[in-house]
């Protein structure tokens, strides 16, 4: 099944969205937010299956309409937990060269995670306000919705805990990155509210091409609709979706509707292109000492999709503009 | 006003509670949970307050029973957002002194914070459930909860997006902080989550103790039923909370429902006590090169409160004990 919340009040409207992402329907019957979907999903789920299986088949949704990204917000708009991991481990080593910082040994065997905002997530095509010199970059991620998942769930048992995949694009404010992390509580100012895809999508839309928590369809991102970068998401991924629950969940239960992120793709293969500006300026940086892709620029759009080889978009497409200050 | 959250469902059943703590009613005629109580606030306000007179007036209030704090939730059991702040700089010199670790000097001017987790946030007497040999220890706050702050609030104008105020234990996993905070990345596991005060009150009922953000009050710390600790809230506190706020809403708004904690309540003057068990420690390693206070051990207690100098409890009592593993 797809869901999409349209814009309204705090926690969206609840749009239950065609698989060819053609049309959508709001189902305030069956629920009228994610949030409320999510915690009655259980006693929901038959309603949901029967009513997704009527928007799929032509003409039998009454007051389905064309589904329409940009009156989407996030599919959680205020979610009660954003976890980051770092699972593309090669990305961690280029931006940490960036900084300057060397990367321990540990990192490829301990996931790197970071409690993010959650309170007023982006929708897909929202504006990114912020000051051009604090850096601003985004990075192209996969992103999963749990469960409820119990305090020490083990990665082996962390695949029934996945109730959807989204695309995110986790906005990083880059000048205010270095001083932040030295003071060494994390990420607060210096990462602002990410993005999330139009669509959210249970796991068996993604067929085969979701094996053991990780999605093996390239990540297609676009700078001012120039190709920037399509690493696959299932290469050199060093944790998978599961370990990266199951380290969110060593010390603690994750209420359902936690939102897990990848960390931004990457790929060693750098014929991929990148998925963030930092990882293209670092490569500059080691090519020929200097740095040519400058961070966003107010009137820059970025755009993040991923489609399956006969050009199904699973997800839709994050299309955002930056616009400077507010 | 005084609000409290009886555990019912995700988001606690929302209740009044009379000043004097002695006596709470439901409301769900007014709001069905505290979320939805700040959801809509301004226009609840007058209902609100006209039940709130009735409560405290005795016998006016009917279904008004006998308060128990061990029905508590979290006055928000899932919030969308918790960050704390670590407002009295000489326990961060403390905690940081017992990990080896310097301070910069811009720790005295430029807030540290950190984004928790806030989906499952403990109720006042909840037993702490973890593995002894992470280093549990307690760490007695004060927190406040925010309405929509814009991005870029300054600290002269945030006095007016305060609607709550309550108390907050925020367990820490001592032996899991170096090494994940090595990482470079703040807290996921040694920071489980925290505890909050039976009772949230609007800032109008702590009367001339609040002042410019500040509540001129000891923080009363008792371990095991002994006196652990008694620091002054307004005394060594180098940030108030109207810069908390300004410094958490620099580069993105504020959701409602925020929820700001102070940090460790922490007085120079060290015949005041503790608020955490890592201070007493440093202090004891100061002086004798050894800590003599273990971390918690299964079955202690802690209980944290904040009474005024006639004995009247504000927000009512923290009481936790520690099981151990679960």
């Amino acid at each position: 099944m797809k869901f999409a919340s349209y814009k309204s009040g705090r926690d969206g409207e609840l749009y239950m969205v065609s698989r060819d992402l053609e049309r959508a329907v709001p189902i305030p019957d069956i629920a009228c937010s994610l949030r409320n979907c999510l915690d009655n999903w259980e006693i929901l789920l038959p309603g949901l299956q029967n009513r997704y299986q009527c928007i799929n088949a032509d003409g039998q949704a009454d007051n389905a309409a064309r589904f329409d990204p940009t009156r989407c917000s996030a599919p959680l708009p205020r979610a009660t937990q954003w976890l980051d991991g770092s699972a593309y481990v090669n990305h961690v080593e280029l931006a940490r060269k960036a900084r300057g910082v060397s990367m321990p040994d540990s990192f490829w065997t301990n996931p790197l995670m970071y409690q993010g905002v959650s309170d007023s997530l982006l929708g897909p095509c929202d504006t990114i306000t912020a000051n051009p010199d604090w850096g601003v970059d985004f990075e192209a991620e996969l992103a999963i919705i749990t469960n409820d998942v119990p305090m020490g769930c083990s990665a082996d048992n962390a695949h029934q805990h996945i109730m959807l995949v989204t695309l995110c694009n986790d906005i990083s404010l880059r000048n205010l990155i270095p001083e932040e992390l030295g003071k060494g509580f994390g990420f607060v100012q210096s990462k602002p509210p990410s993005s999330f895809g139009p669509v959210a999508v249970t796991p068996d839309e993604l067929g085969n091409y979701w094996q053991e928590g990780k999605l093996s369809l390239p990540m297609q991102v676009y700078l001012n609709d120039q190709p920037f970068g399509h690493p696959d998401c299932a290469v050199d991924m060093t944790f998978n979706f599961h370990e990266l629950i199951a380290h969110a969940a060593k010390t603690r239960p994750l209420g359902r509707g936690t939102i897990i992120g990848s960390g931004t793709v990457s790929n060693k293969d750098k014929s991929t292109g990148s998925c963030c500006l930092v990882e293209q300026r670092m490569l500059e940086i080691i090519t020929s000492g200097q740095p040519q892709t400058p961070y966003l620029k107010p009137g820059d759009r970025v755009r993040i999709e991923i489609t399956t080889p006969d050009g199904q978009s699973l997800f839709g497409a994050i299309e955002q503009t930056f616009t400077g200050n507010h």
